[in-house]
């Protein structure tokens, strides 16, 4: 396949709490299988980590109401993600017939990290990332070889160490590096149905937001508080050059359910 | 790089005593990474993976003195190998400059395996690899775009399953592959100088072992014990193809002291 042969790629972000739940995970990964390619797969952590913490009697040290990243739960977080998570979501889209191959930012030095400042405050082995730094020609590798990237959300200071980092953060920035590639369409999946004027009335969800809807929307206080940063998220990338980023239900990555971001 | 400018594969494994050596290991993670390319790494698992089942009171289950992977084992292992021993030596090849990329063998698909059968003795979730299987094609794409593959001992069985496999043979079959691409030249490193004489001498290296010495040297005794299956395994790498096969200490991996196996 020559690069050109590229028209579009979707990139796929799962969050955590659908990683956590078993039956949503596998229904989540058959659709996956089935979206056209060429593709990306972005994965949260899910609470297996904080459980695997707390068997291992590491304490979690907390602040600001952030987790600080000490190195014992470097390890657990690498264990977890880049270990046990990533591969059980790579095996399983094998047998769904999608090529994947699971990778940390470490491997082939795909998203490199910067370890975040201690001042003001040290949140530990924590890296942000700059999507201008991200291997993209790697990934179109992997792309035009009909392989799927699936990553976690640990990075490397491509100094020896690896790094925890956002998931979501981590979506962007790989989604970003993507549309330099071939247009590039962003799907957010989680639990909910898109971003929603009511929350408990299912047919609230709005179907488009840009700019304009969104300053509107945010003045009415109808855009819930934890919706804000994911909405903010997504303007940013469709700013970077991504064509649109949906926000939807992991159930619905197949269907035209949930809320388009655009410009 | 074209597929001819691949002129001889160097293929790598070093033994879990060494992974759980940490100045063993940073020096041989140096040496690897001035190893020229292309050049492919395997890596066994050391005692971390028992010590978390300590930890986490999974019994561990021992049959025939070898050790039977349940789910719970195979969870760890996954978390161990596939992502913490892994990761950690992809960051730390990375920053000496190697562009390493760690792999398992569901990662597109690059060394499926068949889980073992369970009569007469059921091992769990073991599996066994057919050299014939291994995704060279995919292999040769990494080397060819300049990137080090580095691999744990987990496979897969294709249909949605991880598998615990033998780190040795993961790396011979990797190697036999190898050799389908490029003249390949396999190396196990260890906590040994070689095959020796006398165990207790350091200068009683044996320099080459060759499929006539071989049995003399067993008919006289003076192949040790442990030592025959890595031999007997040397042999059916270098009889499917393998150029040589060295056994050497995980210090000397740039040098010639070690036991070279051919034909």
């Amino acid at each position: 396949m020559k690069m050109s042969d590229i028209n579009q790629i979707n990139v796929v972000k799962i969050g955590g709490n659908v990683i956590d739940n078993p039956d949503a995970l596998e229904r989540f990964v058959s659709d996956f299988a089935k979206l056209p390619a060429p593709k990306i797969l972005i994965h949260g952590g899910g609470k297996l980590a904080t459980r695997l913490s707390e068997k291992l009697e590491i304490p979690t040290q907390m602040i600001d109401g952030r987790r600080v990243t000490d190195r014992d739960t470097l390890d657990v977080v690498t264990m977890v993600y880049a270990g046990l998570v990533n591969k059980q979501i790579v095996a399983k889209l094998q047998a769904a017939g999608c090529n994947a191959i699971g990778l940390s930012g470490a491997d082939a030095n795909v998203i490199p990290a910067l370890r975040r400042s201690p001042i003001p405050v040290d949140f530990g082995f924590v890296g942000d990332i700059d999507s201008g730094k991200i291997n993209t020609a790697f990934i179109a590798t992997l792309l035009k070889a009909g392989v799927t990237p699936v990553f976690c959300a640990i990075t490397h200071d491509t100094e020896g160490s690896l790094l925890n980092s956002n998931a979501d953060s981590v979506a962007s920035a790989v989604a970003v590096a993507s549309a330099t590639i071939a247009p590039t369409y962003m799907h957010f999946c989680f639990e909910k149905l898109g971003v929603m004027c009511n929350i408990d009335d299912e047919s609230s969800v709005i179907k488009e937001i840009i700019p304009d809807s969104y300053r509107e929307l945010r003045e009415a206080g109808v855009v819930n508080k934890g919706m804000i940063p994911k909405i903010d998220n997504a303007f940013r990338a469709v700013e970077a050059g991504v064509q649109s980023v949906t926000i939807k239900h992991s159930d619905n990555l197949l269907s035209d359910i949930g809320t388009v971001i655009k410009l």
